[in-house]
């Protein structure tokens, strides 16, 4: 038995704007922040100095690179060698194009005998829309 | 040889513009951000439901209490039984405020048999101004 063409229609839009939800819920989630948290260990002896190139790197970074969301660093107050940053990039993009930047450059090739361990932890947030109030 | 009250005048109001600078900068930093990271390990057969219970709780507590500055929380994508967050609060006086919340009781209680192990660590921040930029 042939079908109507009419009787078509309706399950042909059902089926067309449903692929389109599914596609911009792909998209939306193909492009999600990249979060991580570095876990570095420094040279007791070169503190200071390592802390105040860290200092101008992440707050260069945030300032002049819109992809890079947030590098908000602490040290233990009861193991100060231990530094952990937790790091947001828009995606993968603005996190290798803040690979090439000077100031990163700059800051990687002028602690390098500085830190003496470095774990990279890639992370998924819970509330991806936290931020830090003032 | 006797003192002229015009001569004390300038002096007096430069030290006394300098005393008001001093106390000003001291009152600022007595009352430093407290900044802490949580680090749990959660029960895996419960990972979906304590994430959902952090979640509220997070979101709950940074919306209505205006001294829990962020609550960022991550949990590690090769090692999702892992959870970090990152705790900043206005001073210690709004994290003891914090822990008589409603919400804050439900979730401590809620989630006492999924947390297998919890390690606070007092840490401080290299670039304390840092935020989350959209």
């Amino acid at each position: 038995m042939p079908l109507k063409k009419t009787s078509l229609l309706l399950p042909a839009i059902i089926t067309i704007t449903g692929v389109l939800m599914l596609c911009s819920g792909t998209f939306a989630q193909s492009k999600p922040h990249m979060v991580r948290m570095a876990k570095l260990v420094i040279d007791s002896a070169q503190l200071d100095n390592y802390r105040a190139a860290l200092k101008e790197e992440i707050e260069t970074s945030v300032k002049v690179e819109p992809g890079v969301l947030t590098l908000y660093a602490v040290y233990e107050k009861n193991n100060p060698t231990h530094v952990t940053i937790l790091e947001i990039y828009a995606d993968t993009a603005a996190y290798h194009a803040h690979l090439q930047t000077p100031h990163f450059i700059k800051y990687k090739t002028g602690t390098k005998d500085m830190v003496k361990s470095l774990e990279l932890v890639e992370s998924v947030p819970i509330s991806p829309g936290m931020k830090i109030k003032d």
